[in-house]
């Protein structure tokens, strides 16, 4: 077999947006202008569903300037989807591939886009169908197995780390307990990512809570009453995804207790982003627990969106990976027919450096990878020190902050 | 009366720290070091209450590089207080000052700060004590008088831009209404910042609703509805501070309609801060008004303290500035017995440019400064592009981003 099939490509993008998904978007562009052997590459409008409807843009056509704007631009500049496709949704997409003599798939989102990438990749291999798939991983919470991170992980931990160095020396400004929710519905990378900028016990939050670690409430009111009793002040990183034992979400738990009801989504799923309840429900609590003689100065706050979708502060370290995976996709793509899902691998010892691999569709599909024991404290409400030096290098140096 | 009288300094900060507050503290540190006049430079813990406590820390022996990362930092380096003092307080003030010699009070807050000022200004010179009591103006929301702006407007305001800016391309890539609602009780000067980074339509809110104009929820559900029926999608920057004709809080209104309770604070105000109740209400308003039918995306952020906090993104111009009239301070403070409150003045017509100047300390005490009619669109849902040529310049260069 030819290792540069001759033929047409399509890029899609997939999932929640990162800060950096436009990065590997653009990395395939100006990566594909280069090789002859793609002669049309058509961007998806919103995924896959702008393939089943076939609404592409051409994308060879973009100039250099105009490209290094899009690749710093937060969000899917194709945009998004959410849609999951089944095996006939992935039957349409082969169907409207073969028909504009598509050869290369670049697929850039998370875990269900590296699975519908599968999925299409064995009707390709059985109707005989050359096709060679590419799955460009992105992800704000670092969710998926088989890489050491993925391209969006090291801004939305930068806008984190950021945030919480702020909040610390506004909570020391005017003490008081404040409760800040951070994206990451199924695994604490996010959130401990709140720890990065923290030293000489300031610039980071007193408590950290995340999804790895059974929540109890009882026991979160009488930490942050310690915390408080010691220190006069109290900032606490609490993850969305917190659940209590039996594994249902806090935000259900609570609303229970303090007769409110939860807002669900079409799916039937609790809704965690976009909404202030988690935050506002756990202020409520501890104002509950403490009596209203104390006057508390109590507040929170959910992160929310700008987490992934801020402009003008991605990690450089990111950016330049998230381009990278772009342009390794393509060249893997020259290479021979092969598929997979780029991965990065970092080298051991000495200066932060990243390869990257080709890993096997399968093996990133419909896995989260949950935060490292090692990384949680014994206690189970704070972030080890161990974290900085797997999760600094990523994030970028910070702002260089000073206290009196 | 000698021109610059020999004694010590005092120096506080107050009210809601912001992303300069510090800048203006370290610019009255370095030009009192040079200046003879000042034998010891106290900083007050806490503003007022660390004055009546007598909690100082020696500011004189700080060194560059140190003073150099206190300015960069976020929030009030010396604690901050939401004390208002009464005359009684004052003249505790008062008191303290003459006991440790103190002849120079520099005090870095907002208006109530200001105010306070005034009055311990008024105690000295009825006792015939030689005091010199500078103002040094700081806000996030812009809501003083007898200025152009002041420091603390830029920083919030790039901080505000931003998000919308990502926000946008962060709705466009996965279509749906989102609310993002921005600080600001009595004025909408900060949420009107949302449309700064607007072009080519996009990069900004589709709907902006400030304090300024009354609002009425059945006619923002109709524009929302408008606008999403239009685009398919739909941006809206909301002020926390929004009230009906009544003058009532939207807060307080919906809570009643969709059978909540509402936070209040110890002085029974309602808490618009802090929390996601707002944008949860109008997520939920939307959603009856709406019907279940329809599988709309929805969701609310509220930004929270990160607008005033938030670290390493703060506007170049708007830390210069701050610097700038904690040293103006002090040079007006050796000049002679005057006192007042910094303020700036932007030259007419050219290139931007800000003088300093002396305003008397009841002239800005106490005053909210509306948004202009003239920077509000007719239909009072939207600012208008005449806003850019005031607050650009304040908040420096905005990231350059691009689309499909």
């Amino acid at each position: 077999m030819s290792r540069a099939v001759k033929g047409n490509a399509v890029i899609g993008q997939s999932g929640g947006p990162t800060a950096v998904i436009n990065q590997s978007l653009v990395g395939v562009i100006e990566t594909v202008k280069k090789c002859g052997a793609i002669s049309r590459l058509l961007g998806a409008r919103h995924g896959v569903r702008g393939i089943i409807e076939e609404r592409f843009v051409d994308l060879k056509s973009l100039r250099k300037a105009e490209l290094e704007r899009i690749a710093r631009t937060p969000a899917a500049a194709l945009g998004s989807t959410r849609d999951k496709p089944d095996e006939a949704y992935c039957r349409k997409i082969f169907d409207v591939f073969a028909k504009n003599d598509v050869r290369y798939f670049f697929y850039i989102g998370g875990n269900d886009s590296a699975d519908a990438a599968r999925i299409v990749n064995e009707l390709a291999a059985h109707a005989g169908y050359e096709l060679r798939i590419f799955h460009i991983p992105k992800t704000i919470d670092n969710d998926l197995r088989v890489t050491d991170h993925f391209p969006g992980d090291g801004s939305a931990a930068r806008f984190v780390a950021s945030a919480f160095m702020g909040e610390d020396r506004d909570n020391a400004s005017l003490p008081g307990i404040k409760i800040s929710v951070v994206m990451g519905r199924g695994a604490g990378w996010l959130t401990a990512a709140s720890t990065l900028g923290r030293r000489d016990g300031a610039f980071g939050p007193n408590l950290v809570y995340v999804p790895e670690v059974p929540f109890s409430l009882s026991r979160f009111a009488r930490d942050v009453m310690e915390v408080y009793a010691k220190h006069g002040r109290c900032l606490i990183a609490c993850s969305e995804g917190i659940v209590n034992k039996q594994g249902v979400p806090i935000t259900v738990e609570l609303a229970a207790k303090l007769g409110h009801r939860v807002e669900r989504d079409s799916h039937g799923n609790v809704q965690l982003s976009g909404s202030g309840a988690l935050g506002d429900f756990l202020v409520q609590y501890i104002r509950q627990k403490a009596g209203r003689k104390k006057a508390l100065r109590l507040r929170a706050d959910t992160y929310g969106y700008l987490q992934r979708s801020f402009a003008g502060i991605a990690s450089p370290v990111d950016q330049s990976e998230a381009r990278e995976v772009g342009r390794k996709a393509v060249e893997f793509a020259m290479g021979g027919d092969v598929d997979g899902s780029v991965v990065l691998k970092r080298a051991k010892g000495g200066k932060y450096r990243i390869d990257y691999a080709l890993a096997r569709l399968r093996d990133v599909a419909r896995e989260i990878r949950a935060l490292p024991r090692k990384y949680i404290s014994k206690a189970g409400n704070d972030i080890t020190e161990s974290f900085k030096a797997y999760a600094l290098p990523l994030v970028g140096d910070l702002p260089a902050l000073g206290k009196l």
